[in-house]
């Protein structure tokens, strides 16, 4: 029996049992016949390959569209609470793996708002300055500033309020207790936060003034908010959004979902120095044996190794060489300290030029920007 | 026993006790002290010697404000749900006064969020098109163009939207449920709403950037918005707001406070023809007897009669004539066609004059909007 878990967008908690995930939010899985049919827009990435995309709402209908030659946006976002780390990087490189492949408009939202309200430590005016802190390393991914928006809540207000308060007129407090555990101690600007966040869903339909179809990259965590936007988009005018969901990539300490605040010690920044990252990587939780010896005899554990999720998730696309990884480590001949090393390197390579690029990315942020 | 009755924001009904109502609320009334102090800006209001603007809460630490020479800002607002009536005008009448004694910088809200949000049967666009001609009224009334800001939520909401979520952030779901009635089948928007009226008490000392204090004229039963805005304001770094409460304008049909839906043939519309407003009039309830024989011998009850409540009110500012009139009635020496007819005349000459300067106001609208 899988241990009880829950996750929303402001609670994951407990083992995931991901498949079990699907059926308590309704999702679909992705299946094999899906997975070839997204294989004939473009090499398939390693994230769908694996799994790690691995559930959606009316994807088939949003290709579809794009096979109708209708053309799709794609939405997703940040609440800006603080740095940047791999984890956050991982759904929004898929991201720009969609816009490349479908030539796809991007809404990108930094809650600013959102952040502010939920967190008590965090006045607006830093959830503000991360918002922009935090667009560098979006930026920094390459996505193509033809075809990408980037708004902070309070920036882009004017243009979102309308449409977020005739979604608020459709959502009463119950949805909104049921739907994320809140209660009667919650304040008001949570309550009604969830309307904030649907209306990126149809600011391209808002722009282009005719019905576009919108799809969501998210990490499933995401999906209640989506679920009640869905409810509510045929009365507003709109297509419902689909979705594509990725399971959540495991911090380096082993546990569910990265944490900026509670496990800074192997949570590696996208600004950290090389030394940092060496230390955090060397840090990281394995599933290797108690000594060199038995694991040369026993071979270690991949499949409760967070190098390896790293792997997997991430910094090994190469599907024959992550087998090889793992047959290793099964095998016993490979111990975690190489494994360490291989991921470092990798991760470092990537980082470097993640950096050099980040700071090229200050010159272009009005590129990205929309504002009221 | 007074029968029970209920006043908030969205919710009046039985006959208001209005002393009690100062208990209930914990305002205080506006005493002799009070009105002779105030006295001494001007000469004192009709609306302030019959005890119409009747409570108050810190009017004190207003005028020592005023008399150290700091000044303060006015707030008041409009629900544009529909045409204005002569009950909406009372206030703002009264507010008039204030900014022509005081030389107050006045904010002027227009809720069309507000509205669309309460209201099933209208659009987001029908309370936008109501603020636009609502605020012909109000133009109408003379405010100083120097000294007015008439916004519409939808259209300063960027400016607003950071200062209601850091209100938004200390209030909490309970409160709204003590303070308004609602329950979980209230939209999320509208519990947000009371974060959004909050922010105009705030305005002038965020244009100012410094603490400005805030006098809000109001019916007494939009008090709780601002019991809530009290309670947080020095936690956001502004003055609480000081207030002014009137009592409710009764009805020409004799009921508490007029309501635009349900008594369209005795609420008298600013745009009402002569022949509509004469008719209405006519049709109002009074303290009348059943014959002018019985009333000539017996005299009629001025104190339930909607006529003089309207003289009282508004249309006598004379209180020698208003003091004849009541005790014409008392003494049957006035029939109620009479004055009705006297009313009439006041009404129609105000409203004739009224409806000049409303279609001039569409020349000078912009003098007076604010926008983002």
């Amino acid at each position: 029996m899988p241990e009880e878990f829950v996750v929303t967008p402001y609670q994951v908690t407990g083992e995931i049992d991901y498949d079990l995930l699907i059926q308590k939010f309704g999702t679909k899985k992705i299946d094999d016949g899906l997975l070839k049919r997204l294989g004939k827009y473009g090499p398939l990435h390693h994230m769908l390959r694996r799994g790690i995309f691995y559930s959606h709402r009316d994807l088939e209908w949003i290709l579809n569209e794009y096979d109708k030659g209708h053309g799709f946006s794609l939405y997703t976002g940040r609440g800006p609470s603080g740095p940047i780390h791999l984890g956050h990087l991982m759904p929004w490189v898929f991201c720009k793996y969609l816009q490349d492949t479908f030539k796809a408009k991007l809404w990108f939202q930094l809650t600013d708002d959102e952040k502010f309200m939920f967190y008590d430590h965090l006045t607006l005016e830093e959830t503000r300055k991360w918002g922009y802190d935090n667009a560098l390393d979006i930026i920094a991914l390459g996505f193509d500033p033809k075809l990408t928006n980037i708004f902070l809540d309070t920036e882009y207000i004017k243009t979102m309020y309308p449409t977020a308060i005739k979604a608020a007129k459709k959502i009463n407090f119950s949805t909104i207790r049921a739907v994320f555990g809140f209660d009667n101690s919650n304040n008001i600007g949570s309550i009604f936060f969830t309307s904030i966040q649907t209306v990126p869903c149809f600011l391209e339909s808002m722009e282009q003034k005719k019905k576009v179809a919108c799809l969501i990259p998210c990490g499933i965590d995401q999906d209640p908010h989506f679920r009640i936007t869905r409810d509510i988009a045929e009365g507003l005018g709109y297509y419902k959004p689909a979705l594509i969901h990725a399971k959540l990539m495991p911090s380096l300490s082993g546990g569910e979902k990265m944490s900026t605040s509670s496990k800074a010690d192997t949570t590696v920044f996208t600004t950290d120095d090389k030394k940092t990252v060496k230390k955090k990587i060397g840090n990281a939780f394995t599933g290797g044996r108690v000594s060199v010896e038995e694991q040369k005899k026993l071979g270690g554990n991949p499949d409760i190794c967070s190098v390896h999720a790293y792997n997997t998730y991430f910094f090994e696309p190469d599907d024959e060489k992550l087998a090889k990884l793992y047959s290793d480590c099964r095998a016993g001949r490979i111990m975690c300290g190489e494994c360490k090393q291989l991921l470092f390197e990798k991760v470092w390579k990537f980082l470097e030029e993640h950096q050099r690029r980040r700071e090229k990315a200050e010159d272009v942020v009005e590129d990205f920007f929309v504002r009221d």
